[in-house]
């Protein structure tokens, strides 16, 4: 591979960037071996090695093979004619929540902080990559479609991007509830970014390529295969403060998403439906077993993803002075509750000169407005009384 | 009040029912005053105590006024003659659960261990007390009541006995499908045993009468008022294993029963709904914020309210012998891995004389299944290796 650098744009790309560029375009996007290994040599100095040694496995072989007919500094000229920028660690707007994919592991061989994104449209990805995410079934039913769709705009409205894929249901109407909403938002492909997939959302990601921002992890032309949506979807679970789920079977790709997100303590979401439909069957299950809190909309949402107590559906109440309000008898009763060994009722009334059945009665008023506690061997004082 | 024995059942009555009796006659269901006295000071000495001691309340007054009109003797005569029976902790088939409502406090001043309960029905009470309570709304849906029924069904056939009240919706098909499954069934009423609330339910209650079980705090001849029902839910929740919300608004009746299962550590659940109903929403407010554990039906049930073990959805699985499968290759590489402090891939592959490219690798299909863990120092041997 050439690591000259030739006019225009790339006159100034760092031996780094060249060779991230190098590395994107010769191996697979997420290929936990070459993310792993620029993370433990840096990407210059992998290149070299790849370059350099010929005891290589098949893998290592075929990537060192392509990595020779790269040149990256063209690359990143055609990219720039065309509108495209290629992000690494070094730019400005790389999200620093990326990094925590170098701890997440790995699926399917699968993971680590990609080597590079490509990145078309006019928003900054570090000012997009603090939203929600929501994903979910690409054969989404109108039920599902409507949900994702409301609970975007909530949450579009008061200020998160949206992120997600750009399939058919959930992605789609996510999308457009928060444009909807006003909201910007981002979609992570698994297919380049000059390429729109599905076909029928050209309008859709066209519009968001004009307005908003569209990336991808795999170069420009590159196609959707599957296993390029499965190292998709860590980005996507990387670049959000949570993920919610909407109607996911219980083999969705969508759930693939949330298990990145919480191998990255990112907030994990879910909003039911039906238990007679399979399209909730995964989300369901994620709920129960504790994956995914259950969110009904988008206030839910708010009050997980927002800053600390700034979303908060119930304001707490103040107490008032309870004991300023108790009447002559009760105050009476209390006054005859030991503080620490339990009295028995009889024992009490003996103490407060009343009848054991008025001080029972006065004794569970007090429980329950927490001056007394009622305990094996009888009556006191609560520890933590008004 | 009279406490002479007469001729009949009531022959070998102890003071002890004879007082019960009478105290369930003359005070409401549930008030926490009285079954906190009978707990605190036995029944009889309570009964000796209203009667001899005038120094009362308004509602003590009233309460040992109604105490000197009320013939036990008599009552337990006219009952049995019915067909009613008047269970007391004297009873075998008292069921030893309902103890932990003495320790479960108190909702709108009604609450404790009940005094006594009325039961009409060949079963017997403690036999239908370790089974499922299943709640929710009486404006149900259809998709509601379809749950409702399969989940009693499925849960009925496993064995366990269902426990509802006897309203429209919920309870009602929760009744249906524990019959449909043949399974034994217990209706708690508010009103008494003797009358049929709603009217439109006598065939299920007449059947359950008959060949079941229905039981209420409330004595012969009591209207379902509303005070009634609250006290009521305690007993559904008490007399059951674990209870399921399926339908619940915000402000369901359902859910004072689920609370009071959690103020008795019983296994709380709920069903989700679609979250465009209002219909669901109570159900998935207990979900989201840890009161009620989500199922999708039957087989969820089972595996939470059954006994340890017995219904787990999957087997876990033996884990082979790992380390014997890996390739000579890969074995080669973990001999070189340290086992406590970590060392880089560079400085592995030069021990194990090896490409740190095809190291790499290997070091990550290695992490991958649990033979070596990646630390910020580098590699070493994973602490639970297989």
């Amino acid at each position: 591979m050439s690591t000259t650098t030739s006019a225009g744009t790339s006159a100034g790309a760092s031996a780094d960037r060249l060779a991230r560029v190098a590395l994107n375009a010769a191996a697979e996007p997420g290929d936990m071996v070459f993310t792993g290994l620029v993370d433990e040599l840096g990407a210059a100095e992998l290149v070299r090695t790849l370059t350099e040694n010929p005891d290589h496995s098949d893998l290592l072989s075929a990537v060192a093979g392509r990595l020779a007919r790269v040149d990256p500094a063209g690359v990143l000229e055609r990219a720039d004619a065309a509108g495209y920028r290629f992000l690494t660690p070094e730019d400005d707007e790389w999200p620093a929540g990326l990094a925590d994919l170098g701890a997440a592991g790995a699926v399917n061989e699968r993971g680590g902080v990609p080597i590079g994104l490509w990145a078309r449209g006019p928003r900054r990805l570090d000012e997009l990559a603090a939203g929600l995410a929501v994903v979910g079934a690409r054969s989404a039913t109108s039920y599902g479609d409507r949900v994702a769709g409301d609970l975007a705009a909530v949450v579009g409205q008061a200020g998160f991007p949206v992120v997600s894929g750009a399939a058919y249901g959930i992605d789609h109407a996510a999308h457009r509830g928060a444009l909807a909403a006003g909201a910007p938002t981002l979609a992570v492909l698994a297919c380049g970014v000059d390429r729109c997939y599905p076909l029928a959302h050209r309008p859709l990601l066209e519009h968001l390529a004009a307005e908003h921002l569209v990336i991808s992890e795999a170069p420009p032309g590159a196609a959707p295969h599957r296993v390029r949506f499965l190292a998709r979807n860590r980005l996507i679970a990387a670049l959000s403060r949570g993920t919610v789920v909407v109607e996911a079977a219980v083999r969705s790709g969508a759930l693939n998403t949330l298990n990145w997100a919480q191998r990255m303590h990112r907030v994990t979401m879910g909003v039911p439906g039906p238990v007679t439909q399979a399209t909730s069957e995964g989300v369901h299950h994620q709920i129960r077993t504790g994956g995914a809190t259950l969110v009904t909309g988008g206030q839910d949402v708010l009050e997980l993803i927002g800053a600390a107590g700034s979303h908060l559906l119930e304001e707490p109440r103040a107490e008032p002075a309870a004991r300023d309000r108790l009447r002559v008898r009760q105050r009476q009763v209390l006054d005859a509750v030991p503080v620490a060994r339990p009295a028995t009722a009889g024992s009490i009334a003996l103490v407060a000169g009343l009848a054991v059945t008025e001080v029972y009665r006065t004794l569970r008023h007090l429980q329950e407005h927490g001056f007394v506690e009622h305990t094996r061997g009888g009556w006191r004082l609560a520890t933590n009384a008004p």
